[in-house]
């Protein structure tokens, strides 16, 4: 077993700022996205996607739909009821929604999924000469010993035994990625919360599964080997480590955030509180009130820093 | 770290045959299958599913829709043209089609999202009481030494150090699941290659991944720390321990088949050689007539099934 640290990489920047670390991509001629159904020789990624300054992604295409169009509502760019076009139209694997600066894409559910959707994205960024890109996850999490409907923004991504990196095998090796979410865009975002003043919002640490039953201690999958004490035993453990709630993308989201140079949040509503109980039970109503927050939350940081950017002062560094 | 094989388990039975192995599941009065919008105190289980004897999954939620709408055709139960509802249509995770004794659902890709499928494709089964059910994973895959638009059923799931069995952190602690697939069942599916007669078919191991691009050695993602020889190597090795194809689920299908007593197959076809390229360049015709393949295959394996389970002397065990 061989590990080897993220710093040991030697970041190929895109002479406009955003890093891949792949010298073969570079000599390649055409790219193709397979799993976006977009390419470089078939896509002006530069004209399409250039002004990209806002990544936002979430599990659930339905959802990620609707953040677009809400976001388009709040930069007046449009009507929360307006069609937003899917760009992946050709592609069943992700849906992917442009309004101004910020990109809303889907990535199904589990580490493996997103891992697909982050590579295509960080090449599609990367082809289309962004730079100053900030990625934030908005996505929906057990909580541990919060009040359900509370949002939690990630400080670190520690895995199902708390350690606080992300292990990849590579070539039958293990590779280890810091797991650490940006700190300053953190506290940012939970300055956005205070103003907004409807929900509680924490930072904390995340765990981050790789099942949804078993892998989060839960009693009501299909198989269950344990007792109801040993489960309460590990929530209570994970809960004196740090963490808050529990999710199934934020580690390879934060590790590839920082491989590529983005600044990145992990921003995620707890839906239940897993110290009482494993079935979401909540109505349809109450659980979409919740699933609005870290949208609500996410829309009032891009707009104040989009307001920023115009100040006089800023322009130089303008979005 | 602790070991656990999965003949560790005391399955609970159904009292129709179908295995879970979870005794809290049993004493609980309502199950909400979260991620099929589906319950058993909304929905009448026995009724929508009972008749269930085969169950299809696939990563993609268009191609099920399009096999169950191939399988309708070819069971005389309707035109391949008519619309077949989505059963799951309240939630936009998993896709699932129903005709006549077979279900058809998407899984999304990667271990953790078909994971999530299982747990609650398992529970619908138990609480339906249905019984000798097969379930079969058709998908597409990168081979390594086949020709494209070749066919691999799955003998045993290798892990990315070609390990043959799926590993799993349950409370912090590493558990480990066979992977074997069922040996008749991939007989049966060869047999009936041999009869189509339309492309090569093999029976081989498949390595089942948690990334498509470092995770298979890629040379065309976001990142890329090896060089073309090591990713060579790596590919050779494969090769060498009798891995024909390479896909992202096949793992934690074949364990939870053993565990929950389904007879499992996979069948993928291959869409490129991973000896001769990375990128899937083929047109979408190529494409679209490489994924169709596996759909024939099970099309004809269950057509017999069912033509077998109505000959007279079987009818005692009629499905």
């Amino acid at each position: 077993m061989e590990y080897k640290q993220t710093n040991d990489e030697k970041p190929t920047s895109s002479k406009d700022g955003l890093h891949i670390s792949n010298r073969h991509l570079v000599s390649q001629k055409e790219d193709i996205l397979y799993h976006f159904d977009l390419g470089t020789s078939t896509h002006d990624f530069v004209a399409m996607f250039g002004d990209i300054k806002f990544v936002c992604v979430g599990g659930s295409r339905w959802r990620m739909k609707a953040f677009s169009q809400h976001m388009a509502e709040m930069l007046g760019l449009g009507n929360a009821t307006d069609d937003i076009p899917n760009i992946c139209e050709g592609t069943d694997r992700y849906n992917m929604y442009k309004v101004g600066p910020v990109l809303a894409v889907s990535h199904g559910m589990g580490i493996p999924s997103i891992s697909i959707m982050l590579h295509e994205l960080i090449k599609l960024l990367y082809h289309a000469k962004c730079f100053d890109v900030t990625a934030i996850r908005i996505g929906t999490s057990g909580g541990i010993g919060v009040e359900p409907g509370s949002v939690v923004i990630t400080r670190t991504s520690l895995d199902a035994s708390f350690k606080p990196y992300f292990e990849m095998n590579v070539l039958g090796k293990t590779m280890i990625h810091s797991t650490q979410l940006h700190t300053c865009l953190g506290q940012e975002l939970l300055k956005c919360s205070k103003e907004i003043n409807e929900f509680p919002t924490l930072i904390a640490d995340t765990m981050c599964t790789s099942d949804f039953y078993e892998g989060q201690a839960r009693l009501d999958g299909a198989f269950c080997t344990y007792t109801e004490e040993e489960k309460m035993e590990y929530l209570q453990s994970a809960h004196a480590a740090g963490v808050r709630n529990i999710e199934m993308e934020s580690s390879v989201f934060a590790a590839m955030c920082i491989r590529s140079g983005m600044k990145g949040a992990v921003v995620c509503v707890c839906l239940l509180d897993r110290l009482k109980g494993d079935q979401i039970t909540s109505s349809h109503q109450v659980l979409n009130d919740y699933q609005i927050r870290p949208q609500k939350l996410v829309t009032c940081f891009i707009k104040k820093q989009l307001k920023k950017a115009l100040e006089p002062q800023n322009l130089s560094n303008r979005v």
